[in-house]
């Protein structure tokens, strides 16, 4: 199934990729929760399953069910919490001059840096230093504490794509990265979630590409992920609780545009896309800030 | 005014606390929003003040309204954005062997971390190395971008006390301290938000104290932090909108037990207390993990 959050006037809205086009969750079952953090809070989601299924996935769906040209918001809006690791791929530590991490290193992102599939990154007037960075994320599905590498994949919902766009002087004005990473605008959530079934497990053997301008800029292979995803939520989840819509950002591989020869930073104008074909492709497009 | 979260059942409640005790808004005037980020985002601080002027607030107000031996909750128990400052009194960057930092040192707690006044600091079992750090919080009122020091405290609803309880080994397991100031139940906030009209600007002139079982740890004066109220809002808002119920823990001074000869960490069955005498005083109390 693959799920995706939506403006509905000043609402956020549940929705559901199907072949034939978007199906509002709301119009669906007015009885399930409207929001994808609610609907993972409520432990609702083979339910909303069994509402498509039994509405005619397969063509058969009443077409007033059905919402024409979303307007994509961050896959989650209001994300409990959005960790996010850093220098998980060898190579990318490297190119910034760090060894690779013995442990995961974590910052968090707030709701406000968060922008949907389609939606602007900001480019701020206070700095020219915006770089990409390519990303998959997964959402918790279900309160995980203590897990282990055996049961962490029991609490995932799914898996998106992430845009962890930084501003790379305000990145190092201090030794933690926050400020660099909490732009408005600037963290690309989405186009949708795309739940564990449908996917192989963790994601192994995927490829993670991002393009700027149609251009290839970043490859990574997720088995080459210094801490994989069972690892990194079982050492999060020794030390809090990991939530229903909580997102685990997994960390950017080579090819980001500061450490390239010459420095390479996004402009107004340009499209930057993440892609890992079996998720989708999450694409931005960059504005000044007015 | 006075302004706190306690538990009403499962719910999160705002009450105001006077002189003969505390008061619960949603019996005082079930029209106002139930939580104190509600009523910040709805605008309505000053409304609640009226209302409670109205009922009485000295000595006539009915007995019915009143809140007995309420639980408190962490001050606000969901906010947007929990945003702490490192290393934000240069005696404590230098017991820790840093250099007075040039720009914030900001990190991010999540919600699952914090604890209310009186409740419990949790000694997680992976660790021994619990530390206290005593701290002052502001709690944004307005929405707030770009502010300059001069509009800054425009956007401050009030002040409140915070303990940035750290695992000083999780804290060093990589460059970002995410993680080790991020387990369960070490963030104590509150116990109360005093409204910004009842306090000095900014805390200026202001005296902090930490007290671990009795015997005082720290002292900070707020004239002396490297980033001031001012001076941090306006860092902050250039990169990132502050919304209602943000909050901004501004550092602790000099003291903690991980720079210590011999080092003190806090163990089942201590109490620790942070205060700022016009702020009232944080109590929590150490358990290990169950």
């Amino acid at each position: 199934m693959r799920l995706l959050t939506y403006a509905d006037g000043g609402d956020a809205r549940l929705g559901v990729r199907l072949a034939e086009g978007v199906v509002s969750v709301a119009r669906l079952d007015p009885t399930l929760p409207a929001t994808l953090i609610g609907l993972l809070a409520a432990g609702k989601l083979e339910d909303l399953r069994a509402r498509v299924d039994a509405a005619g996935a397969n063509g058969a769906m009443d077409e007033a069910l059905f919402v024409e040209d979303p307007h994509y918001l961050p896959l989650i809006p209001r994300p409990g919490k959005v960790l996010c690791i850093g220098r998980n791929y060898a190579a990318h530590a490297a190119e910034g001059g760090a060894e690779t991490p013995t442990f995961p290193e974590v910052f968090v992102r707030g709701a406000t840096s968060l922008v949907g599939h389609n939606g602007t990154i900001v480019a701020p007037r206070c700095s020219d230093k915006l770089d990409f960075e390519g990303e998959f994320a997964l959402v918790i599905g279900t309160t995980c504490r203590h897990a282990t590498e055996e049961t962490a994949l029991d609490f995932v919902a799914g898996y998106t794509l992430f845009n962890d766009a930084t501003l790379r002087d305000y990145q190092r004005f201090a030794s933690q990265w926050t400020v660099g990473k909490n732009f408005d605008g600037t963290g690309g959530f989405g186009p949708e979630l795309v739940t564990a079934d449908e996917l192989p497990p963790a994601l192994e053997g995927l490829t993670l590409r991002t393009r700027l301008n149609g251009d290839e800029m970043q490859v990574g292979h997720v088995d080459d992920l210094v801490f994989p995803v069972r690892r990194l939520i079982a050492i999060l989840s020794e030390a809090m609780t990991l939530e229903p819509g909580d997102v685990v950002v997994t960390g950017t591989p080579s090819g980001v545009g500061f450490a390239r020869t010459p420095p390479l930073f996004m402009k107004s104008g340009d499209v930057v896309e993440v892609e890992i074909s079996e998720l989708g492709v999450l694409v931005n497009t960059v504005e000044d800030e007015s």
